[in-house]
Parts: C-alpha cells; structure tokens; sequence
C-alpha cells in the first residue's frame, strides 16, 4: 500500500443554522444551545437510515469545515483558549485549520422529521448554516464518556460573560421572541471576538439567528448596543 | 451549492495494531485495552503538529474503515448488540458498512515519540493494523462528556465473559507474556464472533498479538483451546 492514500467522501447531509458567517460560532458544541437542523441529501435521505435513532439523546456529528479560507495547513496553530499568543501543535486543537478539515460535534437530538426528506432537529450545534454532514452516529456513553481524562489547557467550560442590554437594544427586543433572546444571549456570553482582538471600545457586529446584532465587550462583560431584523427567512 | 458534495481528504497516518484481521476486533473502543501505535504520514508527520498534544489523556480518532468488503451502502444493518436479527438504521448504528466509511474512537494517549517521525503511543483502540487516519483531536471533558446521555439499545458496556485455558493451551502460556495474555482474554471475553454465530461446538480461530489463538464459546464462556506463535514480525 502507498501512502499517502487519498479518500473521495460524499456529503450525506447539510445543516441550516441560525449561524449564517463563521464570526461567532460557539467555539465548542453544546456551549450554546442553538437549534438547527440537518437535513439528509439523496440518495442518502431515506427514512429507514434513521430507524432507531430517535432512542438516543445525543449524536456525533462528523463534518467539513464550511465556509473557511483555503489557507494552507500549518503544523502549529494559536488556540483562541490560549489568548491567541501561545502557538500549539494543530492535531492538539480543535482548529478548524487542520490537513483535513473534518469537524466533530456532539449535538442534542431533538426530533426526527421523516414526512418530507429526512431532517434531525438538533440543539447545542457550532455548526454553520450550509455545513456539508459527512456522518451521524449515535454516542455511546459507555464508549464515549471518559470521566476521568485529562485535559490539558482546555480543562474547563469557557467562562460565560454577563451579557447587559443597552436601552436602545432593549426596546427593540421586546418584539424579539424569548428563544432568540436566550439564542443571541448565549452566543455574546462565550465572547464570539476572534482570540486575537480585545478592543473593548470597539462596536462589533454579527448575524444571529434573524437578528444582526451590535455589541463591545470591555471587563464589565458584554453591551448589546443595537439589534436589527435580518430581512430574510431562515427556517 | 450543488449537492451531493464530494471532498477528498488525506490519510494523515496509519495504524499499527496487533489485530490484522477484521474478526475479532472489540466492537467498541475502549473495551479492551490493546495497545497501538498511530504514525503520522509525510507531510504530515512533523513533530509541531503534536505540540502540546501530550497533556490530554485521551484523543479522537478519525479514520478510515480499512479492510471491509467494499458492498455497497445499505439503509438497514443488523447490529451486533440486538443479537443480529434486528434492523435498524445505519445513521442509529456503529457500524462499518456506512455511506461513508468514516470510524470515530477514543483512545487513551500513552506517549508520543518524536525521534523518528512521529508516533502516538495509543491504547483501547479497536482499529485494524494499517488502519488509515483522517484526523487526531484531543478529547475535551467539557464538551464531549454527555453524563446523562440516553443510549437506545446500547445503553451498557457488553458484558464480560469469563474466559478459561485448556490445559493444553495453558502449557504453552507460560512462554507468553503477561500483557499479550492479558489482551487475548481482553478480546475473547468481548465475544468476538460475529453477532449471527452461536455454535457452542464450533472452534473458531484468530489472529490477536503475536498469536493465533482458537477457542469456542458456550454458556460458561470462553475456552481457550489452542494457542501457536505467529511467525512474523508486527510494527
């Protein structure tokens, strides 16, 4: 056999998310609760390829990273966990730059919808909106929870910032539905900023859920300082 | 977007295993505790690419399913955990034979060397010698522990079978190695028939270590019937 040996993989399904640009997606599953869906694509998307599924409460999502640059691979990276200064070895880190850009997430299953097409409705995804699904299984707590393993710098759940809204915001998110608000609350609690940008006088802006949102993080947490509708329909 | 999307992706290394052929491989990672060696391929196999990897105990395997008939995908499998009988859908299921025939296993990180390229000291894992791999990840307690995860039909670890020597097998024990001994009970005690074989009668042959090993299995267990040395050199 030669190396290195080369593998064609097809996209069995793809995801719709709220998270419409990479900015800001929760940098682990399941830190934010987001809903999304995936959907299965043919010749894949036949009901009895899920028959059963729905007895488990979690899935493994294995993915393609969507919507990255091409930039080539490097053997270190700068783990946003590590302030963006440290570099680490890229097989060490959950980067998205990595010699094959395959995702792993383990999401909630909320749902299976089998009616039209085949669509798992999924909670606690990092996954962008468009994100092509190249395998779902089951997780198996027996196999998959590891009590005791060790965990180098990223031990711990990211701390979550106290998220304020500012009086203008706040009018506009009377109108705004609970779930978006806890979605929108969720995603600036994990401070969406790439690693390497700590300006707190800086206004940023992203997508979430129907909503672009405005905000600045400083010591105190972060200030939502504007919210707008996205005028277009995403499920 | 035009789907179905297809990606090629790289074998970033490859597995040495004690276990060079497909039958008898525990079902699930983990359960037995056989060690392996993960060595990193050119160009990827550049000691950077590792840093900082050693302070997790325990790191993700993505790799290819190497060593299976190539039949083709089908909706429904039969798993070996409801006995064989029962179908249910390959997305609910571990199983080999998938769309795409991606594997997912956690392992526990041993060591790492890095004098002559680099090799990951890895043990628990249930891959096949010159297993392909895709992709390594640290694993994160924080994001991939699930601790109250439901698991439909494999909600527990298999059950252990008691495994005994005849007299005659246990003879030629004696020259082999405590850990090799230790990994061929680790193996035998998981059942490693295939799920629609129940002959108590039956002696069935493998391959585990160094040794091919025949045995049978009936009520009581495991038995041990005959043990040689393969000649032939591994890793």
């Amino acid at each position: 056999m030669t190396f290195p040996q080369n593998f064609s993989l097809d996209a069995i399904g793809v995801v719709h998310s709220p998270f419409k640009e990479k900015f800001g997606i929760p940098r682990q599953p399941g830190l934010a609760q987001t809903p999304a869906v995936i959907e299965l694509l043919p010749p894949y998307a036949v009901a009895d390829a899920v028959k059963g599924l729905d007895t488990f409460s979690h899935i493994w999502i294995t993915f393609i990273f969507h919507g990255i640059s091409t930039q080539e691979w490097k053997p270190l990276v700068r783990p946003p966990r590590l302030g963006g200064n440290e570099k680490i070895g890229v097989f060490a880190t959950r980067s998205t730059h990595r010699p094959n850009p395959i995702g792993l997430s383990v999401v909630r299953l909320e749902k299976i919808e089998i009616a039209q097409g085949v669509k798992l409705y999924i909670r606690g995804a990092d996954l962008l909106d468009g994100t092509p699904v190249l395998d779902i299984k089951p997780y198996l707590p027996y196999a998959d929870v590891i009590a005791d393993a060790r965990a180098g710098f990223a031990q711990k759940l990211p701390e979550r910032l106290r998220v304020r809204w500012h009086s203008s915001a706040r009018d506009v998110a009377q109108d705004i539905s609970t779930d978006s608000c806890a979605m929108i609350e969720d995603v600036l609690a994990f401070d969406p900023r790439p690693a390497y940008q700590d300006e707190p006088l800086r206004i940023y802006g992203m997508h979430i859920d129907k909503y672009n949102v405005r905000f600045r993080i400083d010591e105190h947490g972060v200030e939502i300082v504007g919210i707008e509708a996205v005028i277009s329909e995403i499920r």
